[in-house]
């Protein structure tokens, strides 16, 4: 049996439940994985107090791990960017393999990483990076690696995908929803990084290296959070057989790929309509055999130690020995040039001629109109403004700007038009 | 770069789908897989007329191929058992390894291939005999190699499940769904293995032996087709919010596995439940991480040919290296214990006290009634008989037979009571 030596930099909940599982299921792990390990050493700033097992060698210097020559692969599990990035080139360059669970350092570093890497002959494993427990770098790279992606979309921030369950099953606010995913140890006490779009953007961005071979360039990753999305907004897509979901997107057309995460109306005909709670998803579109879905937990302590461990299995057993930076023809560009239907929600005037006003707009833009809502005021309170939903037609990011500029500059139109994208699936 | 050279048997549908894209995407397989494919010989039985490709060494004769000494690995996708059995084993006792898509000489002849393999030191790949084109085997043995996997259910026969959507959307008899099935070329002219359950039940003896460590014995698998289910049926589902689906289900409670494929109940508000037309769709209950669940195309030539060239890749960079027949505590045996809630339809006579007659015979028994449905009885002509829906509590197979056998028994009930699993989902 292999025999993998393993030294650990973090023990918090996600090094506490690697440290656990290479414990307490290391029968499972022979039997499963057929791979032995050898727990080397185990940094730990808190040094022995969270590491509650006897015969661990702890150290409070994590650099110690990184230099240890008894340690065949580092697994960074600490987070953040800078002192992680210090330990795992320490560790790359040093000859050791690495896996990591930190999207933030891959997707900012993931060039010099993995050229470093492939200098020093070594591997790194990111499994735990996208969608924690659920396979999906294992399925994009390995299960579809005879085929050509078209393009992915993905449900991949689990507190965001909460606050929309949230407030689409319980009409909750978007204030109430984050404070009860906060509860729930689902949000962070900062969680801007999760409901601003940077976490999915991240994490579309490591996909997109894989799926395209791109090289990871995250300035050209465009991408919003939830934050706008009201009550009301989730309301009307219902009425328009859509849930709104945060979607991260990559898409190749003429070599061309643009990557992005935005919130995005989705079809509730398709799977990833039906993704509630705290849950990821992915689904992958490929030349030749169509859309296949990854569903499972995105994050959490446990989901995130399997796709460590599996990561080492995979690493006993040789690793991937792939070129992620191999020279491709497709080019990262901004998606500004991505087309997709839009969800435009105004508030206007309640007089006569508004919507002649609006729709001529539409006209004079050569934008369609594929659907439009207006209901009646119900309430007198707000009988001098009411809301107007319109579909457009599939448009670009730019003509979607300039579309509302030019919405927000009629006089009967408030400011604050929502405009969201549509996810138009198979095609 | 890594070279495998490959010997083909089969040019077939899925052959020649394999063909294809080992030829037309071979600089995406060395870019994406690292691996550079050499096709040494193709068999075909019908010979060049099948292989529209020049300088491809071919032969009619299939037993070339399984003993040619430049074949590192050989490719069966020829079909059947026992000429496909043959040509195997006589190719991995010449030391080759052997990538098949044949689900039957799986789950007929695992043991013995597994053994077989082992002794010469080379590997099988059967990713394509489940799900097809979606990496379902890789994810359970790989992706989730570090948990226990507590349960799996799936749909697996994509002929069952468009069946089943067909009815299910269009009001469509069972036959002229299956008449739909073969105009479009999803079911075979005998579709008999598919809708009896024989394919879903071969692949469920798959994923039991992988999630469980018990050997392959089909004899042991109990399985009905969906023949049984009518339109009927499938309307009260609905109203009490289920999705009739066939269902393949391995687990594993104190040691002991039982692996099942029956019609079966699904809750609308679960991801399997809205796995439509002929889509695949597998979930997997591990301890600690819940359910992942892994959805696509279950057949068809390129998702096909798209996992039995993943297996190559696999196989190029060494395997799995994975004693599938290793020795645990963990038995398999007939799923007769298994505890489920059942759904029954009855035709009653539309007598007083029919329904206090049927209540009373669920208490002799001590089995819970959770639901009911009588309607009233809308037409004149079927003013005698009357329907009955009754959900059970959660019971054995034997109990919901000896159940069955005594509702058929009361002189108000006709015979040809309907019995269906459902499915409990997380637990």
């Amino acid at each position: 049996m292999k025999t993998l030596k393993v030294g650990l930099c973090g023990a918090g909940n996600v090094g506490g439940a690697v440290l656990r599982t290479l414990i307490q299921s290391s029968q499972l792990l022979e039997v499963q994985g057929g791979v032995h390990f050898d727990i080397v050493q185990v940094g730990a700033r808190r040094g022995k107090e969270v590491v509650p097992y006897e015969g661990i060698n702890i150290t409070t210097n994590l650099e110690d791990v990184a230099t240890n020559p008894d340690v065949d692969v580092l697994v960074e599990v600490i987070g953040g960017v800078n002192f992680a990035y210090e330990l795992v080139t320490t560790a790359l360059k040093e000859g050791k393999h690495v896996v990591t669970a930190n999207k933030a350092l891959i997707a900012s570093h993931g060039n010099e990483l993995f050229t470093l890497a492939k200098e020093n002959n070594v591997e790194i494993g990111f499994e735990a990076s996208v969608a924690g427990g659920t396979p999906v770098i294992k399925a994009l790279r390995e299960g579809l690696v005879a085929t050509k992606v078209k393009w992915f979309a993905g449900i991949l921030n689990g507190t965001s995908n909460f606050i929309l369950t949230e407030m689409e099953s319980n009409q909750s606010t978007f204030e109430s929803a984050l404070e009860k995913a906060q509860e729930l140890g689902l949000a962070e006490s900062d969680p801007s990084l999760d409901i601003n779009g940077t976490d999915a953007a991240q994490k579309a961005s490591i996909l997109a290296a894989l799926a395209f071979h791109v090289p990871f360039d995250f300035s050209l990753v465009s991408f919003e959070g939830i934050e706008e999305i009201e009550l009301e907004d989730l309301g009307y897509a219902k009425e328009l057989g859509y849930s709104i979901k945060h979607i991260a997107h990559g898409e190749l057309e003429n070599n061309v790929v643009c990557v992005s995460a935005y919130p995005t109306l989705v079809d509730n005909e398709t799977l990833l309509s039906q993704v509630g709670k705290e849950m990821n998803a992915l689904e992958i579109f490929s030349e030749g055999i169509g859309s296949t879905v990854y569903y499972g937990p995105g994050a959490g302590p446990e989901p995130t130690a399997s796709a460590v461990i599996a990561d080492l299995v995979d690493i006993a057993k040789g690793g991937w020995d792939l070129d992620i930076n191999s020279d491709d023809q497709n080019k990262l560009e901004v998606s500004d040039r991505k087309r997709a239907a839009r969800y435009y929600r105004l508030q206007v005037n309640d007089e006569p001629g508004v919507i002649a006003k609006i729709s001529s707009l539409f006209g004079d833009q050569n934008i369609s109109i594929e659907a439009l809502i207006q209901h009646e005021a119900k309430s007198k309170e707000n009988l001098e403004s009411i809301s107007v939903v319109i579909i457009s037609g599939e448009i670009s990011n730019n003509e979607a700007v300039k579309l509302k500029n030019a919405l927000e500059d009629l006089p009967e139109v408030f400011s604050g038009v929502k405009k969201f994208r549509i996810h138009a699936g198979e095609k």
